[in-house]
């Protein structure tokens, strides 16, 4: 690629499989489509926009409706196209060629790509031989590096450990850096670093409507944290950078945020039942606080589970192959038991 | 802001007024909200779309539709969160700290901004006296700049100008770099650069579904160019950066788009009678091939305007304000010259 620079040569874009038949738990999503009830209050919605226009640029509805869902202010919110937006602009305010970051390993692949895109010198920092946070580990690194920026994925992506806000603490007292927390799957677990925000002007919370607000098509995410934090994102926030119909269907799930994240408990079930039946053929599975579960499975179990048109991910670790397995309904990982317990080998 | 990057010190982010009453002709929006019955096609689709899921990362229907228009392959085309997601693609995967970046001056303001991000060395060209592009300038920069990237903006926001095929192509012909020319005032235009991709490997055209196509509100825009451009570009596009909602409706209004892009010669001919009315009353007016005039206003017709709740674009050329009017309805229009007629001094 003649234009591309140099040092993007080797850069592969990230990618994933769009799947659209067959049992999909490869992407963390929540296996609950919208509720009818709110998708006919959103058509009804529609009669009154003004598509030919701008949506506004600083998407103040939305955020008011974020501020008052968390007991913050408006000005401790900014939304974007998921948070990877967010991730983007933190990255592009923040870190110069060469700064340090810190990422886990493994952890959500973007934050180690954009460091890459924005020229930062990416440490990653390995999770514990049972795949948790290391905090000691953490803690010794930001000694010897002082990052400019530290990711914290609670829980983490695709192994997820989570980290108490005493451990979280810990990192934001030492850390001269901003540290973003991403809380994408925050709502399957059963705590939050929010209320660190008052207390830590380093401290930025990531969110999203993706995983269990049922709501990954319309690819909506904020970041939380001080004013001041804020107003600097929006520094290089793009101008009308989310939709009207997002910032119109997210205002909605918010509103009807209790009829949405109701069915968290089914999922919160059905990870614990899956974990325990898994464990019990003999399968080396992590203990999880999110939606979905780290494992190792054999070729033949991997084969079967495609076969039966049940789709997971693959994950590579240093140089073994992992597996995540996204929760989905009672009757999907029914059929998944079924297909790995008659392919287990004990 | 403790944590910004101090380059970014003095950084002031783009921001546009959000108006919602009123006759609003300062953003170059299309006066037409979608078509009802467009309108109607995509509430019925809302009932197959899966929320939950994320949308497909390459955005396959929309791309596809968007060759079959141009008569072009699904690898020539990029779609993403209007044209400025596309630039910020551009500016990352070409552009290195220092690197010499080619915009015209008076143009989107978007160019230089993103060049600031990206640390890029912009170097801004002046429109002649009439504000058209000096061809002979833009040749002469490119001789002694050698620039990696430049911008046309056809026709030029805010100025209207246009540039002939075979202006552009001195350009592509002469320089090294990338040639970016953007068209997203178009389809207001009587001519594309399109034509060029097959020839020039270094040139890639801009379009977007936000003013002639009347959908603003859904943040589409879309990237033409050689099949190794537009894998350059994918390399750093974002996963999942288009919402399954502008995906459908983006693909309804291509499928529409007889219907949608049927007041364009409405919209011309306003144009027309206006600047002619403006012309006649002694106001400084220049030719444009967009939906929108450059002109001078005195405060007090600003004022005036302001005052009959109706809304213009200041903008700061070098030491003088000058004003880009949007092209409204006839009625708009009308009322808009009669404003400036009462309170010009002619």
């Amino acid at each position: 690629m003649k234009y591309l620079k140099t040092e993007f040569k080797d850069l592969k874009p990230y990618h994933s499989q769009h799947l659209t038949k067959g049992i999909i738990l490869n992407a963390n999503e929540s296996p609950y489509n919208l509720p009818k009830a709110i998708l006919e209050k959103f058509k009804d919605l529609l009669d009154n926009i003004d598509f030919n226009r701008y949506p506004d640029t600083d998407n103040t509805k939305l955020l008011a409706s974020i501020a008052k869902t968390y007991a913050l202010e408006v000005e401790n919110v900014c939304a974007g196209v998921g948070s990877d937006e967010m991730l983007d602009c933190i990255f592009k305010v923040v870190i110069s060629k060469g700064d340090k970051v810190l990422v886990p390993y493994p952890s959500f692949t973007m934050y180690k790509q954009m460091g890459i895109y924005y020229g930062a010198n990416v440490i990653e920092i390995e999770l514990d031989d049972e795949f948790r946070y290391d905090i000691n580990l953490f803690i010794e690194k930001i000694i010897s590096y002082n990052p400019k920026l530290i990711f914290l994925c609670v829980p983490n992506n695709p192994t997820g450990g989570s980290l108490s806000n005493d451990e979280i603490e810990k990192i934001l007292k030492l850390s001269i850096g901003l540290v973003v927390v991403d809380e994408a799957y925050g709502e399957f677990d059963d705590k939050t670093a929010l209320e660190l925000i008052k207390k830590y002007d380093n401290l930025i919370v990531l969110k999203t409507f993706s995983k269990a607000f049922r709501l990954a098509g319309i690819r909506t995410g904020y970041a939380l944290s001080s004013k001041e934090n804020i107003k600097m994102i929006n520094v290089v926030k793009m101008p009308y950078n989310l939709n009207v119909l997002s910032n119109e269907m997210a205002v909605l799930a918010l509103d009807n945020k209790e009829l949405i994240l109701d069915n968290i408990k089914e999922i919160k079930n059905e990870l614990s039942r899956t974990y325990k039946e898994l464990k019990a053929l003999g399968i080396e599975v992590y203990d999880s606080k999110a939606n979905f579960l780290w494992c190792k499975l054999s070729d033949k179990i991997k084969s079967a589970l495609i076969e039966n048109k049940i789709y997971i991910r693959d994950i590579k670790f240093k140089d073994e192959m992992y597996s995540r397995i996204t929760i989905g309904s009672k009757e999907e990982m029914e059929k998944l038991i079924k297909v790995v317990s008659s392919n287990a080998n004990c």
